[in-house]
């Protein structure tokens, strides 16, 4: 038998085992900076703060008026006017004036009556302290007014200004080298050809972390080559108090950064029981912790979380933000691994008064599925996961208004919906439309389940040639929805620039063996071309890539573009935002469900109008291959 | 009858109204900026961003390894191994490459047995696609990446980089020109000679402008002289998209704004229905929307919330963000004004599991207070406010792990507290003191009401002459509390530099006429004051300024520092921080009572381990004054 090269496995670790540890060992010589308070916004204090001086610090007028000895004007009444004598009996002070010895009580400039210059009348008794700020009224000096590891408000620079404790002491941030690693990687403002990409994952980690609170340096792009990434290592750790090496975590050939740490420093944990977020390095090299972290996205950002910020907040000295948590209602069944932390990113969407939550891909390299989330369900390792219909908690990653009032939308997959979403925004900054493309059926299941407010349906009925109702019909016939009709819309061939094949229909799509670019099972556009190939007597056995899904129009215009050989069946605005040929094959009904609830709600009404607005037409019709409709809702 | 100055009333206009009408006048130029994706942390997008190039951008490889026809490996089998050519069957690729047609899967290299330089072997058949990422796995070209008005996240950075949509238009931010007024203030690096204040509240202000994502510009400071403000109204709406003017938005007689704004442009609001926050201008010259807000910090910091951040918020497209509500059950009584929003500054303490709140004051002069709040409690316009135990909503002002995490720590002020704060802080990033000086008796009160884990008391027993446990005898008798021996201090007269008046004692505070700055009832030291009055048969009607109270040593040390007459009781290092004359009075004993739940507690026992340590003693009695006391805990 012959040998195959040997796969070093990656640890288990429990992730916060992995945290407890690097955290021991991170030993960093805090630095303090000496800063004038007013430009210490958002910044750490890195000792207790106490007042200079007291606020006010000094006996001060709180009013416009005349300072006076209260025990002078206690016989004063409006049949007994008392007369004073100016610089004798009283001083003219301002708002904010010190109020001097023997005086002791402020009357209102409105209430004193000025009979010549030096004298002034009064008819109201005064008490001892009235209208005067005594000394420290709002901050005594010595008084602490802060604690170490306060994070500094806008409020708190108020304080520190008043009381004349104009700078302080506050932590340094903590210096965070960041060294993205990899031969495909260009800079962002270089040319991505095939086979590049643009470097974002250091971006991203650096903006992650300014906004905990460090200071991210952004090395230069270093290739994947041991020497080269020992020297950015060595380099990295003399300086900085964290290093982050991104990529290259993992236990494959070329994953350099696991042996190098060993071999400059100490490597405490290859691996953690994570999903995704497995490949993970922590270590240290000389007296700086270095955190491998994988290349996936979403892997790296959430490994940055476990990892880089608790010492970023070690450094500080504060504790780690929280996310509000939510319970959440399952819409699909989760599975996990067991002995593994499962992190899915959840989309939450509130429909009937209930949350209910759907996961999003689990592919760590689907930066967008971040994007989308609104969520994060954490599958503890010791339990296999979750029934669909249970309850769960989930971590929140957008605050619950923002939940609470998204249009959840579902369905079919239409572009206008984009131009929907962005009017139905610039009149109103609360409202959003959430989409999630999952095809027709799969709207019509959202909205029977209470999943979705709206879905996009383009269902062809082929018996009686008719879209949409007998579906409606069919499969939510115990629920109240509204059907609205909203577009006519051109399906038809998506063709390479030029049509090299010379393709006009299935037949020839089969015949001449073309890549035929298919979209997933219950999409609208799938159920015509099902419909396409039985009317001219085809099966599916005979059509070359059928077996591949894709999951909207532009993933099938794209995947055309890529190929001369490929055809696709999709919307006009596909194939014009791709550069491609488009062969029509027909005008179909794309309409929206509604629950009935949310038909009749504000939000819904106010979305109806804007569809019906003249402005909504004009630009959907601008695109091409689309017709507004306008007919009548129809109640189920 | 005499003429008096005419006041001109203010207006209860209820806020929202005044809210909604200043965003109906609100027209803005909105302006955009084309920035670098990499550099928009933070920024609102000002359109829907669709994405330039799909993520991938081309079939990549997910591994390294080799790309093959998949078809050509079906009959790989460990009986039958399959041998490849190089540039024929397959070409090496590593993860990032690009796979070039007719290629259509990869073989990670671990399988891939190298037989030669240009001949390698397989055991096992691969699928068509394995490992590879193919066009828009992750993001789609022409795809919606995010609507408008959305804020851009680190990840978010990464979704733009990674479709090479290196720019974005974002909304710019809105300027905001802020005027301090008034004759009494100074720059923070100016002296704050008596009569002189350090502006801050234009500080502040600017620092929430910027928080909520505008661009404040801080004028210098205008005296208050209509010309001179009138050319700075002028000249900031000129340029301005929001102009805030402080201070002077009243109705006194040199409340010179609203004349002026109504003069150079209208006038929409003066007064709303809120207390505090009262006296705002809302008002219009040319384009340019203005808001004078009150000079009272707490008014001030209210008002700019309620009415420029809708403003900010209003430019930019976003919706307000809304602060997380906790019930809590209300620790006393809570009046409030028929007819007005009240916002009551509140802490909260989580004791025995329960939320419990508690007003702090109310004097919209008091910045320290918005620093303390834990909520903000807003009792509507309609209600009279709240009985004592009653379960209300408030707003929070700090996460809510801060205020389950708090030690409530109530009664009697000692800077010792600050230092053990200070010490269980450095200890662990969690851990926090909350203080409030309200007095030995009060801290009883506390304890025995559940609204304290910790009250420091020093009640000296007239009868027994001993300390403190005849009163948790008296006050406790129904509850688990413990005692805790803490520390013996020495109580004196608080006297200025070299007691001009020759003060030793009660007899002759009483008969010099000495200004006696007492403190409140119930304070201990106020206790041990009356004891002494009472020893030598003097009233306290005997006694100059016995009926103004005080509510710490340190307020009682200011008050004596700012008099030649006065004199105070309090600690020693009260009179070293004011630089005052110290004569000892008394050695008394300071304990800290604790519920018996606190006392087991990890936190208590943790706080206990303090306090027993040797770094802790040496800190407090390196002071002076101070003795730490090592008893054993006495459980009631």
């Amino acid at each position: 038998m012959k040998k195959y090269k040997r796969k070093i496995y990656l640890q288990d670790k429990p992730r916060k085992v992995a945290v407890e540890e690097i955290l021991s060992h991170f030993n960093p010589k805090r630095e303090v900076e000496w800063m004038n308070s007013h430009e210490t916004l958002g910044r750490i204090t890195a000792e207790p703060i106490f007042a200079i001086n007291s606020m006010p610090h000094y006996h001060a007028s709180a009013m416009d008026g005349i300072a006076v000895r209260a025990e002078d004007t206690y016989s004063a009444h409006e049949q007994n006017p008392i007369q004073l004598k100016r610089n004798e009996d009283f001083i003219y002070v301002d708002t904010g004036n010190a109020i001097p010895s023997p005086f002791n009580a402020v009357i209102m400039i409105e209430n004193v009556d000025e009979i010549s210059e030096d004298v002034v009348e009064i008819i109201e008794p005064t008490s001892p302290w009235a209208h005067i700020r005594p000394i420290g009224e709002d901050i005594v000096q010595e008084e602490m007014l802060f604690p170490q590891g306060h994070q500094i408000r806008p409020v708190d620079i108020g304080v520190l200004l008043a009381s004349q404790t104009t700078k302080v002491k506050v932590w340094k941030k903590p210096l965070v080298t960041v060294i993205p690693t990899g031969n495909e990687l260009v800079l962002p403002n270089e040319p991505a050809a095939a086979g590049k990409l643009i470097e974002f994952n250091g971006t991203v980690i650096s903006n992650f972390i300014a906004e905990w609170g460090g200071n991210p340096q952004l090395h230069s792009i270093v290739r994947d080559n041991p020497e080269e990434i020992k020297v950015a290592l060595l380099e990295a750790v003399a300086t900085s108090d964290i290093v982050v090496i991104n990529a290259g975590s993992s236990a494959g050939s070329k994953d350099y950064t696991v042996h190098l740490i060993g071999e400059l420093g100490e490597v405490f944990t290859h691996g953690v029981a994570t999903r995704p977020g497995k490949p993970v390095i922590l270590g240290k090299i000389h007296e700086t912790i270095v955190v491998g972290i994988p290349g996936y996205p979403v892997s790296a950002y959430l490994a940055l979380e476990w990892f880089v910020r608790p010492l970023v907040c070690a450094y500080l000295g504060i504790s780690e933000p929280k996310r509000q948590t939510l319970t959440v209602k399952l819409g699909r069944r989760i599975v996990s691994t067991m002995g593994a932390e499962d992190y899915v990113r959840m989309t939450i969407g509130r429909v009937n008064g209930e949350y209910v939550a759907n996961p999003l891909t689990r592919a760590a390299g689907v930066t967008m599925s971040l994007v989308k989330a609104d969520g994060m369900l954490i599958v503890p390792p010791d339990q296999l996961g979750y029934e669909q219909g249970e309850e769960a908690q989930v971590e929140l990653l957008r605050p619950v208004e923002e939940i609470d009032t998204a249009i959840v939308f579902n369905g079919s997959h239409d572009l206008t919906i984009d131009i929907l979403s962005s009017q139905l925004r610039a009149q109103s900054n609360n409202a959003k439309i959430i989409s999630s493309h999952v095809g027709s059926m799969a709207g019509i299941m959202a909205i029977k389940k209470g999943e979705a407010h709206i879905a996009g349906i383009h269902l062809l009925d082929p018996e009686t040639k008719e879209y949409n109702r007998s579906y409606v019909k069919r499969f939510l016939a115990d629920q109240e929805v509204v059907l609205f009709p909203f577009l006519k819309r051109k399906q038809g061939w998506l063709l390479p620039k030029g049509n090299p094949m010379d393709i006009h229909g299935v037949v020839e799509i089969m015949e001449k063996g073309a890549l035929y670019v298919n979209r997933q099972k219950g999409a609208g556009t799938r159920i015509l071309f099902d419909l396409l190939l039985k009317e001219n007597g085809i099966e599916s056995e005979q059509i070359n890539g059928y077996d591949r899904e894709m999951f909207s129009h532009l993933s099938v215009a794209a995947e055309v573009k890529g190929s001369l050989k490929a055809v696709g069946l999709g919307i006009f605005p596909a194939a014009r935002a791709m550069g491609l040929d488009f062969l029509p094959v027909s005008d179909e009904e794309y309409d929206l469900l509604m629950t009935k609830s949310f038909y009749d709600s504000e939000a819904g009404q106010q979305l109806i109008q804007i569809i019906r607005s003249d402005a909504f037409r004009a630009r959907v019709e601008a695109i091409g291959g689309y017709a507004v409709v306008t007919g009548e809702p129809i109640f189920f």
